[in-house]
């Protein structure tokens, strides 16, 4: 029956940058935009003072630019793998419809079948998963991916193989 | 780690009771309200000519009532299970966050770490499910009680455990 692999790929922070949201927000209330350094290996909600607001505001999610390369990689790896979305969306309800709508329009070749909103991801089964969370990625059985992003910055460990782009994804995974 | 048996439940037809929603508003749409015997063994779009508008419409989801014994035997079961609710939502964007208050609601104990919302069930991991569908049913792994309802009625196969109430499930599971 089933031949592919399953790829879990997750959303915030691996195809959806929400960086350049609380960025853009924060400057648009504060004037001043934090520089890389300040938000390396430290939690989105430490560094970015009103992050629960920005996530609650209406539009933060929908409005959220896609990750280089990520509409292109995920095209392509759509046609070698089972592949899904999942994301963990329970937190915020009104991010439910704006995730969906984001994700139909940046991925219109993908299908709802292949959406999974979840409060915790310890119950997704696959062969694969690409995430910026250890907290996502520690209770998979698969093969592990952490994506780069600033607040992983600097924190590794064996269990999971380190990848900084869509790009070098590819090259792993096609 | 991982003490607790995973349990998985279906929300429309197990916990949502969608029958009255369908027969509720063919009656105020038609006048009639179809006997039970017209129901039983055919798919719910067979048998409401209309299936498609009513669960398109604002409210269907939020306004269903709960089956009977639902909200006891989840918070029993959610004492001695890893009880998971899962969803398959992706359909209808606007059932989202139509659902998520309807479990709030209805289930105040549970929290939204124990919601999934998704397109395709097959990526779901546990080691219980309860489900009112065939398809939802065959592809998972661990042991599986398909819930009665008028559309599946007289359809069994050996794989699948029917159960007809949540005090039949109280009783095996509990």
């Amino acid at each position: 029956m089933q031949t592919k692999q399953r790829l879990i790929v997750d959303m915030d922070g691996v195809l959806a940058d929400v960086y350049s949201q609380f960025l853009n927000m924060e400057e648009a209330e504060f004037g001043i935009r934090q520089p890389l350094e300040n938000l390396l290996g430290r939690p989105e909600r430490e560094v970015f003072k009103h992050e629960r607001n920005y996530v609650l505001t209406k539009g933060f999610f929908r409005g959220a630019p896609v990750i280089e390369g990520g509409v292109e990689a995920i095209r392509e790896l759509d046609t070698k793998y089972d592949l899904f979305i999942v994301s963990a969306a329970m937190e915020f309800p009104l991010s439910l419809p704006e995730k969906l709508e984001w994700l139909k329009e940046h991925f219109p070749f993908l299908t709802w079948h292949q959406f999974v909103f979840c409060g915790s991801k310890t119950i997704i089964k696959g062969d694969i998963m690409i995430d910026d969370h250890f907290k996502n990625l520690d209770f998979f059985t698969g093969k592990t991916y952490l994506f780069t992003q600033p607040h992983n910055y600097g924190q590794d460990d064996k269990h999971h193989t380190r990848v900084s782009s869509w790009e070098e994804i590819r090259k792993i995974l096609l």
